[in-house]
């Protein structure tokens, strides 16, 4: 399959389901009941010992909460990361319809191959490709796909650099 | 706490919930209705590019299925590892309990220690500590906690590396 990309120079859009798609971190996003992630990093520092390496809140929400919502706060246990987010009603995050409270999220550079990989092999494409909103999780593009097991997948473009990194 | 637990020598059981405790990893583990985490497996390959590092199979269930059942088969997606586990109804397995599909496996060589800690930051214990199936997670002692918002945590011995790698 990657040679077949290769002499169709691999560009053309119709190709893209096809083409080779790489994902940069997988990340296990736990949804708390707004505005509880706060005291949810807390207790995973305490429990656990994790340490947060980055907290993006909600621009949206500052002016009506006297603490901001957590749009998610990277963690990292043993090396690897966790994502906590507050997870509001009337939140537009992407995260919002996730079905079990822990969605996984898929940072690629190919966001529209990715998804269109894991539609051809049967999982279903939850809304359109839209902008994130920034975070630890959701760079830039962010769409959901929900397997066939029933497990959400976030597939989104790398988190920047530029997410603000809490003391 | 650290300079504490070296005055009392860490070693008396008593101190086990202020004993310095480290994870060496963190997986999420996907429990899927039994039989399909064979396809799930297959699925997250052909979708996400996952490799299959180790698979165990429930010894108990050989006799009466097919197909036998997997205790956990460790995939890897962008260096993270991800666990797929057969849910079955009849299952001893610890992961059988796990509310909403997903439990967070952590690995830690003091099992005991960790799971003192993480009551004491106010977690609840679900169960006792028990000897694990083996598998990708759990490679010898094994207890799920569940966290004050919502999500379980199975707190396990390392995996042993004598789990068979699936062709």
């Amino acid at each position: 399959m990657a040679q077949q990309d290769a002499q169709n120079g691999g560009s053309e859009k119709n190709n893209a389901a096809a083409a080779v798609v790489s994902f940069v971190a997988v990340k296990p996003q736990l949804l708390v009941e707004a505005p509880k992630a706060n005291d949810a990093v807390l207790f995973y520092k305490a429990a656990f010992g994790a340490e947060e390496v980055s907290r993006a809140l909600n621009p949206k929400r500052k002016a009506d909460h006297e603490l901001p919502l957590i749009l998610s706060a990277e963690l990292k246990i043993a090396g690897s990361s966790i994502l906590v987010s507050d997870l509001a009603v009337d939140s537009t995050a992407p995260a919002k319809t996730g079905g079990n409270g822990i969605v996984l999220c898929l940072e690629t550079e190919d966001v529209e191959a990715a998804v269109a990989k894991a539609v051809r092999a049967g999982a279903v494409k939850e809304g359109e490709v839209v902008e994130g909103e920034g975070g630890a999780c959701c760079g830039g593009l962010v769409v959901k796909v929900k397997d066939p097991y029933g497990f959400i997948w976030q597939i989104c473009s790398p988190v920047k650099a530029s997410a603000e990194v809490a003391a």
